[in-house]
């Protein structure tokens, strides 16, 4: 990924090009494992205290044992960041229950596996169109629906679909056929004054940018059927990356005027 | 795992030790890859064709590209079974959708990942306990519910509850409430004379002894609920390691005579 070729593997800062884990690792066989996608800009990690503490739910709900210490983790971005040279970029932090035997169970001496990779920012527009998801639905009733795991495929699974029909992005619903997010990105909805985004409750990632829009913008947390979606004015996606406007879902246009948008990118813009 | 010791990693056999694969391939960062678990008996890999017509399913529905031939998966298994010298064990067939760089979307030129990994028979008794699932439902609007990828979280996430109350499996409902799975093996009930399994439209494996049974013993494919499966005289769970006999279920003793379990165990004995 252009020039960031440093990555940080345990306890080590090691070329990509020959890093590696192991084949009994448990991130590899199982998707036993928790990720973080953060933003550098400016040279800084952005939001790096609320990417670690949504970690850190994580890897306490799923029982990680010995989890390296936030701040450990906390030093390993910013020497992956540092080592690359990375002033605009991505960094991912992954976190693994270790490298175990055969079976579901964890040994009991697992030592969690902790990456850091290095990546360009991607290139896409501010703009984006989106179909409903027919392929799947997110099962709001699992807490994996709130914890960034490394078993991601039903997103995967539905962003095929829509790249499939011609559209950019995915819309996924619950099982009761209410929004939950897109495939990597929280929802956010005007219509006239009234913004509104899903409760965590219905399948929804606690994402960062997520929490800090509904700390600094009137944002009601209410769910939101497919109907409730069509009245929409304007449909904003939002996470680590930034924020993209809906302009079509379901083929129907949406031209309002992008005020949440505007609103959503000073909060994102702002964050540090 | 004991004495086997040689992998198969793309096109080579290797020793397991040094065995790896690259950071960014999908079945490690995104959990985009599909295995099978399969019986090595009297030197010879049990039901093989049942398990890649498994296998080719779940690649054609997950859309992963130019997927190895069945015939070169079959001599990968079997050159991994020789090199380690297995007369009895477990061989394990990963296939990811290969390495790509950041994001879901996956690149057009990926290659699928092969691996084949070797491990003794688990040491396990034939009667064990189990109990319901409180922390999560399987997905039965999920496709992958269908599929055994390796996005399993939510069936580690089962057992680790299973085993924190002192059972040995967790029985994992759908979002329905109706009974899907043990944590790794499908189950079939007897109530009386009456056989019954759930359908795969209720988030169900579809498992290589699942089907076996279905063609050789009279088993009905039938929803059922909690209610329903504490009526059961006889309770079992399948996989393709073997036939367990559930004795105690939330609790409650099932002791009945293992009618169910004499005729599954000896279809099973008998599969080549």
């Amino acid at each position: 990924m252009g020039d960031f070729d440093v990555c940080f593997v345990n306890d080590e800062l090691v070329p990509t090009a020959s890093a590696h884990i192991g084949l009994t690792d448990r991130g590899l066989t199982l998707g036993d494992a928790v990720f973080e996608t953060l933003r550098v800009r400016g040279g800084r990690v952005i939001d790096i205290d609320g990417h670690l503490a949504r970690l850190r739910v994580a890897v306490e709900c799923l029982g990680f044992p010995a989890v390296t210490d936030s701040r450990a983790l906390c030093v390993a971005l910013e020497d992956t960041r540092a080592a690359n040279g990375m002033v605009e970029g991505v960094l991912r932090l992954t976190v693994t229950r270790g490298a175990g035997g055969r079976g579901l169970a964890p040994a009991a001496d697992l030592r969690p596996t902790v990456i850091v990779t290095a990546s360009a920012l991607p290139v896409r527009s501010p703009g984006f169109r989106a179909v409903t998801a027919s392929v799947t639905r997110r099962n709001e009733q699992s807490p994996l629906s709130q914890i960034k795991s490394t078993s991601y495929l039903d997103n995967i699974l539905a962003l095929r679909e829509a790249l499939s029909r011609g559209a950019d992005d995915a819309l996924l619903l619950n099982t009761r056929g209410c929004a939950a997010c897109f495939s990597a990105a929280n929802l956010v909805v005007r219509r006239g004054a009234v913004v509104m985004t899903p409760p965590l409750a219905d399948g929804v990632m606690p994402g960062t940018v997520r929490r800090r829009l509904l700390e600094q913008l009137p944002i009601r947390e209410a769910s939101l059927t497919v109907a409730e979606l069509a009245l929409a004015d304007e449909i904003i996606a939002t996470n680590s990356l930034g924020i993209r406007q809906l302009v079509e879902l379901d083929g129907k246009t949406l031209s309002s005027e992008p005020i949440l948008f505007g609103q959503a990118r000073a909060v994102y813009d702002a964050l540090t």
